[in-house]
C-alpha cells in the first residue's frame, strides 16, 4: 500500500529491476492536456544508465509506452499507464548476492520485512523503479507549467565537499543539461567530474546535494497542519532511493540566525503585489506558499554499490564478506536530478489541485 | 483534510489558538491499552507555555479533559478524542495582527489560500495545534512500549551554534528533564539557557536542532517506495510548526564521505542476530527499519514573533511597520522536544501496525 | 481507521452511546459559509430521542458546542469541531447486557473483532454515534444548497407493508416534517403511526424504507471505476444502523425490464439543456451525476431492540436467555430520515469539490 | 483518483476498451503466495467476451500478461502489475457514437465531467475496465482460500422474473460453471437460456440479480461505523457497471418483517463455538462479521446497447435518434458472476488484513 501518492494527483508505480517491466499509474490527471510521448522519453533519457560515463553502463533504452488514457494526443481524464520493459538484466553478476545481504542496500531489510525478497538486482529497491516517478513526474511538469506556469529546476550544488555557486532564481535547465553533472556552476562542474571519475576507478563511490527551485508557484498552495507544502514535498523527496537529509528555505543553516535575521518582512509594490524582501521561508510559511520561489536542498549518500570487499553476513545469519563487482554508479546525483524535479512537481500539482475548491465562493 | 496523520493508527487534530478548543482524535490506537489521562497530562505539560522562564508566559492549564474510546481505563479500539480548552487568550494583544500579517508567520498564507483566516492568535497556525498531536504522542508511545518495546528520546542538541555531546545510544528521559532546555549535556544546556535569556530580554529569538532516537525498534517497518519509514518521519516531523530541515542517520553529512566510509557493514553474533558496525543508515535500509536505533534530526527556525519593529504589509496590501509585544517564545526548542517525539511516536506505531500483515504465512 | 469518510470533505466521528460525549471534526469545509449553530441544532433535533411518542424515550437534549474552525459566524477553512454530551445514560438498564450478547446487536462482533467493548447502551455501535454525522450532513446541505442550489430530501416511503404514495420531484421538507413518522403522504403516515404504536405495545419493532432525492445535482459529479457516486452514495447509507439495502433509480425492480424500457433516451430543448424522457438510472450514468434528480432508497431492518425473551449465549459462550427491557425505538425510520439526508449530503458535497478540480482549462 | 480501492490490499485498474491495454496494479497482496499466471487466465476467461452464444461476441483472448511483483511463482510482497492487451477494438462499429449520446450509457456525463472521452467503445465505462478487477479478485480469492480458508461463490439467481431456487450455505463453482448462464438450479439455467437467446434475437437485453455467499469467514471483521463490512461491500459492487442495487442478508425482504422475527438468536455448542439460528443478518452485525456466511445480492440492469432505433442528442446538445448495431451483451449477469466474486473477495481480504493488528495484545 506503499507505492502510491498524491492525493488527487495519483501515481502509482509497480516493477523491480530484473522483472519484466517497470511502470506507473496516474490516476487525476486533469483532462485535455496535450500529451506526447517524446515528452516523456525526454524526461526518461535524463535518468537513463548509460547515458554518460560517470553513470552505471547498465544498457536500456528505457523506451515508455502509454497504455492508456490518452486520445488523439490528449488526457481524457482517467489513468494514464507508462511502462518501460527490462532488457539488460545481469542476473549472473547478481548471483553471490542471493545468498549474502550487500552493506547499506535494503536487501535485508526486506527479507525481514516480508520474509522474502527479489533478491535480482536489488528488486524493488533499485532505482529503476523511479523511472515511474520520472514518468509521472513529467505529465506533472507539464501540467503545472501550462495550466499555472510554474517551472522547476533542479541541479547538483554538491559533491563532497565541492561546491557550486548557482542563483536558484535565474538557474535554467540548459545551464543543467549543459554537461553531464548537471551543475550549472561550470568550474565546479568540472572538479566535479574530476571527482566522480576518480572515484569510479577506485571503485568507491560518493553523494553530495541536490538543490531544487520551483518558480512561478502562486500563493496558497499547501495545507495547514500535516499536508504542509514543505512536509509533503520533504516526503517525496526523502522516499528518493540514497536520499537522507532534506531541508526548505534556511535550512539547518537557518538554526545559526536570529529571528531578527530570520524573518522575511513583507513589502507590497505599486500593484499591490506582496513579495518578502528576503526569502529564508523559502516560499513557503504555515505550510503554505506565498508566492516566492520555493527553495529546497537534498541531501544523497554515496551510494552502496562499491567493488571493495566488506563485512557482512549470509541470509543464513552467518558471518561472511562481499566484495560488490560489474556496473555501478559512482555518483548517483546525476541521475537524480530529473528524479528529483519529479517528485517535486508530482506534490506541487497534487497541492494545486487540492487548492482549486478553495475557488467556490459563497454568494 | 490536511489535519489527519497516519495511515491505521490515525490522528485528526481540530482547533484555534483563540478559539473554544483544541483537541484530537485518534483512530485505530489498538484495543485494551491501559489508559490513565494523568500520562496524557504529564506529556501535555511538557510542551505547556509557562513551564519555565525561557518559555512564554501564555497560562493555560492545558488540562486534558478524554471525550471517548476508554471504558474503565482501557482502550476499546475505537476513536479516542481528547481535548484542552483554551483559556487565556488575549485576543486584545493581537488586534494590531487583524490588519497586518506578521512577517514569516502564516497570517498572508492563509487570507492567500482560504481568503479568510482566524486572524486572533495565529488560528490554526498556532503551536496550541500541537497540543492534540502530544497527546496522541503519549498514546502512540505507550502502545510501542508496551507492545514492541520501542523507547523514543528526543532532546535539544544545538542552540544556534551552541552544540552539546550527546550518546543517542544512552540518553534518557530524565537526563533530558533535568533542565529547562531539555538538552541532556548540563554543561551545554547551561550555556545555552544564558543564551536564550539574552535572546529574550532583547526581545529576538533563536533556533537550534533537535535530536531524537528510537531505540528497539524490530527490523521490518516500514514501507518500500512512497511510505518509506524516513519519508514518513520527516513529514510529520517537518510538518510541526517552525521545522525547516530533516535528516536521518549521516544526513547532510553523509554527503562529504565516500561509500567506503559511509557503508554500514553487517555481523551477526553467536545468536546470529544481526547487526551493523555502524549506523550511518541510521536504522533504516531501503525504507524499512533493520533492527539499529533509528537516528533523526530536526532544524528549527528561530520563531518569527519578535518584539522589534519591522517592514510589513496590511490586509489591504499596503506597507506598514509592525512590533511585535507580549508574550512570545525566545527558542521553541525546548517545547518541541515532546513535540518531535509525539511525531516520531505517531508514524512508528503506525507503521508498527501496518508491518501486522506480513507475520501471515501461507502454509 | 474506519471513522472517517469523504475525501476532500472528510467526516471523523468519536464516541459512545455511554461515554462522556459524541462529536465529529468535519475537515475540508469550504471556507467563507456562515454558520449558526442554531442550523446544526435544528438538524440533531430531528434525530434526537424523545422528540415524539413513537420514538425512544431518552431524555437527551443534544445540544451541540462548536469546538472550532468558525470566527465571527463563517467557516474559516479549518477543521470544524461539534460536540454534545450524553447524559442520560441509565447504566443500570444495561447491566445484565455486560455478560449477555444481545441478539441481532453488534455487542458479539465487537468482542469478536476487538477483544473488548464499550458494552454499556450499546457503544460506538449505538445510533447515537449518528449524532456526528447529522452534524456534519447540515454543514454540507448548507454547502450544497449555497454553492450550487442542490436540495436534498429524504423521507419515508415504506413501513412494513405499508406503503406511501410519494413523488420525489416535488417532495418538501415541510411535508415530511408534517407528521412526527417523517412520512409525507399523509393517509399512509396515519397507518403507518398506527403500526407504529401498535408494535410498540406489543414490545416488538419493525422496518422500512427511506426514499431519497438530489434534486439540482448539476451534471458532472462522480467518478468513474471504483468511487462512482451510487456507490459512494450506497456505501454512505449503507454504513448507518441498521441498513440492509440499497438502490438506486430503478433498483431492484429495473431488474424486470428490458433496455428497451429501462433505456433513458434523451433530448434537448430549445436551449440545448439535454435532459433524459425517464429517469431509471436515477440521475447517475456510469458512476456520473447526468442532471436528473438523483433517486435512492434504503432498506432499514426493524431494530433489534424488543421486550421479549430471546435465546443467546452468555459472553462465556453459554446459551441463556435475554429479554430487552427499557426505551427502545419499535421503528427507527422517523429518525433514520435525517441520517440519509447527512449521508447524501457529505457524499454529494466531497464529489462537488473532488470535480473542482475539472474545471481547470488548458490554453 | 477513482481508480483505486482497498486500503490496505489496494487495486488500481487502468485502461479503455479501445486503449492499448487494460490493466492493474495490485499493491499489498500478501507475500509468498504461490501465483501461477494459469490462476489468473482462468478468471479472466470467465469474463472473456465471445465464451459462450449468449455473451458479446467480440474476439479478445484477453490473455493475461504479469508485470511485477511475482519471482519463482511467488508474490514478493511489493505491487503486482497485470495487464491484457485489447484486440478487436472494431472502431468503425462506434463511428456514430462520436457525435451522438448513447441513452443510458456513459457518454454524455464523461463528456460533462471532464469536456473530452475516450468516445470509441465506451472507454474507461467500458465493462474491459473489469479486466484489471477479476485479475485482481483472483489474487484475492486465493489468499482468501489459503490464508483463511474463506470461499467465495457467486451465482445468477434470477433473470428478469424468471428466479432460480439455490441454497447460498452448499452451492459451488461447479455448479456455477455448469451451464453458460452461471445459474446453478439446472432447470431455471434452462428458462433463462431461452429467455436470453430470445431477447438476442430481438436486439434487446435483461438484467436480473447475481447471488454471492462468502463461507469460512469468520467473526471480527469489518469495521465500526463507516466502513462496515457490508457498506465497503455495497460499494464495490455498486461500482460494477450496470450495477443498481445491493442487499445484505434480509435486505429489502427484511423490511416487512417484525424484529421478532428477523433477530438471529445466538446458540452455543459444545464447544462454546457460537453461531446464530438464523441468519438474516447476512453474517454481519454492526458492520463486522459474526462467523456465519455472508449473503449478498445485486441487481444488474438490462444492458443500454440494443439494437432499437431511440431518441438521444449530439454531442452538439440537438435531438436526433440512434441505433445501436454489432456486438453486444443481451445480458450481462453471466460474466458479471466472476465481477462480483472478484469485488466481494477484494473487500473482503482487504478487510482480512486490516484486522491483523487486533491480534496484538497487552502483556
Amino acid at each position: 500500500m506503499a507505492s502510491s501518492i498524491g492525493r488527487i494527483f495519483r501515481v502509482t508505480t509497480w516493477g523491480e529491476s530484473h522483472g519484466p517491466t517497470v511502470g506507473v499509474v496516474v490516476d487525476g490527471c486533469p483532462p485535455k492536456m496535450p500529451l506526447d510521448p517524446a515528452e516523456i522519453q525526454a524526461e526518461l533519457d535524463r535518468r537513463r544508465p548509460g547515458q554518460s560515463k560517470i553513470v552505471t553502463q547498465r544498457k536500456e533504452a528505457d523506451e515508455v509506452e502509454i497504455l492508456s488514457g490518452v486520445v488523439d494526443g490528449l488526457t481524457v481524464g482517467t489513468p494514464i499507464g507508462m511502462m518501460v520493459r527490462n532488457q539488460d538484466a545481469r542476473s549472473r553478476d547478481y548471483d553471490e548476492i542471493r545468498d549474502k545481504y550487500r552493506p547499506s542496500h535494503a536487501d535485508f531489510a526486506y527479507d525481514q520485512k516480508f520474509g522474502i525478497r527479489a533478491w535480482s538486482g536489488g528488486g524493488r529497491a533499485s532505482a529503476r523503479e523511479t523511472i515511474g516517478r520520472v514518468a509521472a513526474g513529467a505529465l506533472a511538469k507539464k501540467a503545472l507549467r501550462l495550466l499555472f506556469g510554474v517551472e522547476i529546476v533542479a541541479y547538483v550544488e554538491t559533491v563532497q565537499d565541492l561546491k557550486a555557486s548557482i542563483d536558484p532564481l535565474t538557474v535554467t535547465l540548459d545551464q543543467v543539461e549543459s554537461n553531464i553533472v548537471r551543475c550549472p556552476d561550470p568550474e565546479a562542474a568540472a572538479k566535479m567530474l574530476d571527482r566522480i571519475e576518480q572515484i569510479r576507478k577506485d571503485g568507491n563511490s560518493v553523494g553530495g546535494v541536490i538543490g531544487c527551485v520551483a518558480r512561478g508557484v502562486p500563493a496558497g498552495w499547501g495545507e495547514p497542519i500535516f499536508d504542509k507544502l514543505e512536509a509533503d514535498l520533504g516526503k517525496a523527496i526523502l522516499s528518493l532511493p540514497a536520499c537522507k537529509g532534506f531541508e526548505v528555505g534556511s535550512g539547518f543553516a537557518g538554526t545559526l540566525l536570529t529571528g531578527l535575521e530570520h524573518n522575511d518582512e513583507y513589502f507590497a509594490d505599486e500593484e499591490r503585489h506582496v513579495s518578502t524582501l528576503t526569502n529564508l521561508s523559502g516560499g513557503i510559511q504555515g505550510g503554505i506558499s506565498n508566492g516566492m520561489p520555493i527553495l529546497m536542498r537534498a541531501a544523497f549518500k554515496p551510494v552502496a554499490t562499491i567493488l571493495h570487499e566488506q563485512r557482512t553476513v549470509t541470509t543464513d545469519h552467518e558471518n561472511t564478506t562481499l566484495k560488490g563487482r560489474g556496473r555501478h554508479d559512482p555518483c548517483v546525483l546525476p541521475r537524480a536530478v530529473p528524479m528529483v524535479e519529479a517528485m517535486a512537481a508530482i506534490i506541487l500539482l497534487d497541492h494545486a489541485l487540492r487548492q482549486t475548491p478553495n475557488s467556490l465562493t459563497f454568494s
